[in-house]
């Protein structure tokens, strides 16, 4: 596997992220997110990406962070948990930044409520990666430390 | 009538609300959002429990509070305004506070814009109390005090 | 709380209200109706209130039973149970009465099947209580005792 | 103009169209019930029709008059009221009645409620008249005037 | 029932009705446009009313001759045809003109297509009378007499 | 096959049935209800099953047969007719009792108009057995058979 | 119950119903397709038919089947299983097929996901029975045995 | 053209239009936010109108300085970007606005994807100016300085 | 702001838009048509631009006068008034007319019924002015001078 | 191929094909109507039919010609164009005609915009050629010369 | 007319097919597919072609036809059938052949249900010939002849 | 990461994927199908999988493949390609294998055609990768060989 050294990678997490672990572990399993966070660094050190791993409950933070990352970020990994079905705003942004996105959901959204089934995320992303836990954004980081080499 | 005596309860007011007695008065009747909180810790007092009621524009910032309240709230009585019809986030956050969540509106959301018939909270809510202006909020309260007590 | 001497408040129960405490009690509760209407008549004692106490099966009864109370009630409680979800004429009644109406339901609808979610009683009804259970009665009582001395 | 003695005419009320005259006047016009039969009883002795004029709540009851006009009625005139609008039942009662059936309505449905524009009993009748008042239904005997002679 | 004596009716007929008698007799009936055009006038004669009676293909048409009749006419009855279900030109016409307007069909329409199920000229008409042939027309005169009579 | 002697069915009959063989032979068949009910009489004496036969125009009525069925009866094979479609109640009642229940429709509803394809009975029947004519109720009664055994 | 000697029954089995038994027992029991078979051809003896059981995942296949019935079968009955919802293939295959036709369900598909409600086979069958597991085929037997003396 | 010397304007920006220029030029052009400000305040004086020119990504600041706007500014002119289709909120809000609110989007959103055909913001604005890029807002004003004036 | 000498605009007036000033003027003001045409010439001249300034209720020679202007005129502004939501033929007329094309309307059209939602007009307009009144002509106009200017 | 000599065929082009061949060549060829009009009439020679080839932008005319017809055209071949889409006058017009009726569109109009899909022509045509460009017109003459000869 | 000397065309024919002539003649005629097999076998030796004519009740079978054709056809007819409205394994497997294809249906497929009024095939077919019967091959070979000459 | 020796994997591909790298190569890439296998291979070697890895055009194959997986695989990659969207007895089979299913898709399906949104594959899988081309096998590996450790 190419490693594409230096490359910098924004993981983003939407609302009520930061409770992952204390809520619902039936959904979203055990893990909390800062146990998340140590794996997405140890899986970039492997593959030579740096990464900056952002939590918020709040919209227009995310799409601010989103703006920023169009000058110092090469590729964006981005689970909007509820945002994802709702926000207009948070796709605007995607679709400004120009390198590739990656969207991750820990559960299967398509086995949940019928309103979770619509994501606006999907709109802009080149990839979507659900139900398969934490272990998704390893997955994400490991197809964009390809698509990084190739660009 | 069972007294909950320490129990303390979350109020929360969702957008708007703190423009209440100034803004379509037809709708939403004279009464200011403090004339409300007074009346709600006057009923507080009266069962024997103690209130944080607090209003917001911002939907991150509702979320964190509801998060927060895992921590040290018994329960939640919520008029989502605005954010009841559209935010997802709110209902996750709502999903993950464990005690009981009563939804109250000042109208009678049923008779208004077919937009607002629907509400994301009622998924996350015991309860839910509409149309009856502030005392819907003494209601609450109200029931709120025996659930607390039976709990 | 204001009381209002002498007020008459016809409380109805829809049809199946009659099997309370004997069908799907993890939905219904418990209390048998018997037991509801007990409650019912010791809060409006408490209130000052007269309390007529009716349930039927039957839609067109419950239909004369609303038309008559324009002449000797002046407010309604109803629990229209599966009469809610498909009764233009007790819609068509309720409008035609002229004192305050209140919605009841033991249950939140709003947590359950879809055909559940849309009432007909809402469009006629001044407010609308669910998913407190028998308490929703209690609170429909006191916020008719309020309306009725504010009349 | 043609008469057609000794023709029996059922003229059906639905729901509510007792309080003719005391409800929603705005709407329903301030004659009772009682003053439309006059009309039709004097519109029929013009014409040589013999009347059954009645009115119910109960939708049950519609249907066993229906039923009982196949066998002593020629023609039946209905104004199903709430019924209209949700009663399957009424209009299978209605197919099996193989004389001519004329719908009234006194307001224009058309102009109301979503809900009150849709009506099973059209499914059933020969003819349509809507929204002109009281006189909808001595223009429905007219027109029935015609078609029991023709038959 | 009261004549009105010189007020004047427009009659209008929209596209195809000029094929009357000659297409589809099982759904129209035999008489033609022109028997029915005399039938109107010796109904209109023993009302004392007089009549214009017009038939076009041709929406634009039909939309300038329901202007025109806001200077001339005092009533109008409208059998749309086709242009029922698509025009709204012909409703903003009819919206503008302010005496009393009845929307007339020979057939039930609302067993037929469900395209011709839904009909803009009932959003301007003060009644509808559907599904009795030829007669409707007649009819209408009646109702337009007394409401004439009466303003 | 087994026999369950002893067993008591309640078999509910919807409205219009009692015109049975009167009405729309093409699609409902030439029998009377009162033919059905002697070969569901015979048929049960086979099985040694008893059978209490029943049919109503009014949906209360069906709705308190159904709630006493609680107290008495083994089984319900229930053809309710138009409420099939239209009745929230009768799915109630259904749902609280506690026995097998078995939906019939003469004809195959499948094949007919829209609204006749959705049933609120089958939320509540374990199984359904339709469009073949008056044979339905007895295959019902073979299936009911082979259950109340088997409980 | 007449006796229908020597008439052919092709009782046809979609998708996955070679699994039975060992596929989610909770929802389709615990009998295998050869119990079934077995079943069926003990039924067929009693009453004095042949039968052609036949299972297929391959919607092709069915479609040959049920063509080549046209030939050799007197009727059919089949449980299409997944295809039930998606085959217009099979319902043209089945139109084609001039004998009776039963369609059975082994669980209650008005019962389960909504995409499960819908069938294209009932387009084309004579009657439906769903619900009553295995039984449901003997029950289908019982009414073909019926339907092929009658005719 | 009349001015309206002093009147205050409040210009707003929803989420993103603060990378005008910069994100997907054909369709939003390449003018920067800072240059369509400078258009802006050259036209306000010209037309002797002060303006308060603001951006924000996130809706609940939006909100507030709409609130904010009731004591200190004349009119509005809001450019809600991708909040324009989801914010219930804004809406609210602006309800609550006594002065005149004209809606503004650079692109034809009806010639974009679905979802952005629908403004709430559309609801509670005076008038609406789409697809003329940033010479919207200049007109917007011009018809802002018509409307103060004249109230 | 740039003059574009010479440059010719048509301006196309729909249905019943010649009843101005005398229809509904709650909605459309007091203002005749001819007034907006003097306001529009006015304006034009102010500009250096020649108007052909036209109405018409027929949505054919609305067609064939979008036809013509591919000749001689350089741009269009249209108010299709009802034909804005059902005229297919003007939509392509329009999308073959090279020039830029404004839509205006007097009334801000997303706050009336729904079917005066949807503009089929949008689909080849390169801008849209609603709910202005007539000034909203006089801003089109003022957009199209730039536009004419800058091509 | 049988020659049908005589035999006298309508071609009907609806609003905006006049500009054929001058507008969206990408979508409609570059082809004139003349000249498509040309190379009808060399087929028809070809086939001894005779045509009368004609367009008109005006739905009325259109439904006249249609009429027209009637008295001396054997087929109709029609492109309505636009009012393919919105016109039940056209598709009434088309129903009273006795001959053949073949719809030509020259694009293939499934794979255009949404509002393209839907054709009220095919609810009365007997054929349906489309996305052939100018040979489905001389197709659309092969179909009828057999047509007319096997009448 | 232009000769394709040598063009090989696939002429492909879905479930069911096989029956015709046997199956419901009044919609699909009396000839059988042998007889339509030998007329375009023909029409093509008329024009120059050579055909490959094949016919399968199998999806998978006519996709792997369909991808043949890559290697060695030049044109595709399809009469999908059945497969028609629900198969997007047939619409993939045409978006891969580079060639023109023509989709053909015996009969008019938008006057039956309304599941057949959908084709994913469409979104793939250069051009679509319904409701010409056996005919529509031809007429489609003639097409062909013209598309392949031209390429 | 955690290897899983011996782990059987069955790869499965729909329809038209044996085409790949020769269709559509701007959405599907260039890599064959073959290329697409031998990097399946190479990276199960690596994590001590054993892969079976086969395509076909049959949905019933397809079906047949998934229930014998349930003997000696021990899970299952799928990329359903188009019978991802209308095979329910895919679902059914997927359903019955007790293993982890991964769901793959080269493509972004939320970002094509509206019918390519909708997966019943995904009701059935654990996760779903789509959007990263062949990536995705590799990815789904990965996740399958923690998940098969972990089980």
């Amino acid at each position: 596997m190419a490693s594409a050294p230096g490359a910098r990678i924004l993981v983003l997490n939407g609302p009520n992220l930061n409770l992952l672990g204390t809520r619902e572990p039936e959904i979203y399993g055990s893990q909390t997110l800062s146990d998340v966070e140590d794996m997405v660094h140890a899986k970039a050190a492997d593959l030579g990406l740096s990464v900056d791993f952002r939590q918020s409950n709040d919209e227009g933070e995310l799409v601010t962070w989103i703006q920023n990352a169009r000058a110092d970020m090469d590729a964006i990994i981005i689970n909007g948990a509820a945002y994802t079905h709702s926000s207009v705003a948070i796709l605007d942004a995607l679709l400004a930044f120009e390198g590739p996105v990656i969207e991750v959901h820990l559960s299967n959204i398509f086995q949940r409520e019928a309103f979770r089934h619509h994501s606006y995320v999907s709109q802009a992303a080149d990839g979507v990666i659900c139900g398969l836990g934490a272990k998704g954004y390893l997955l994400a980081l490991d197809a964009l430390a390809d698509k990084v080499a190739a660009s």
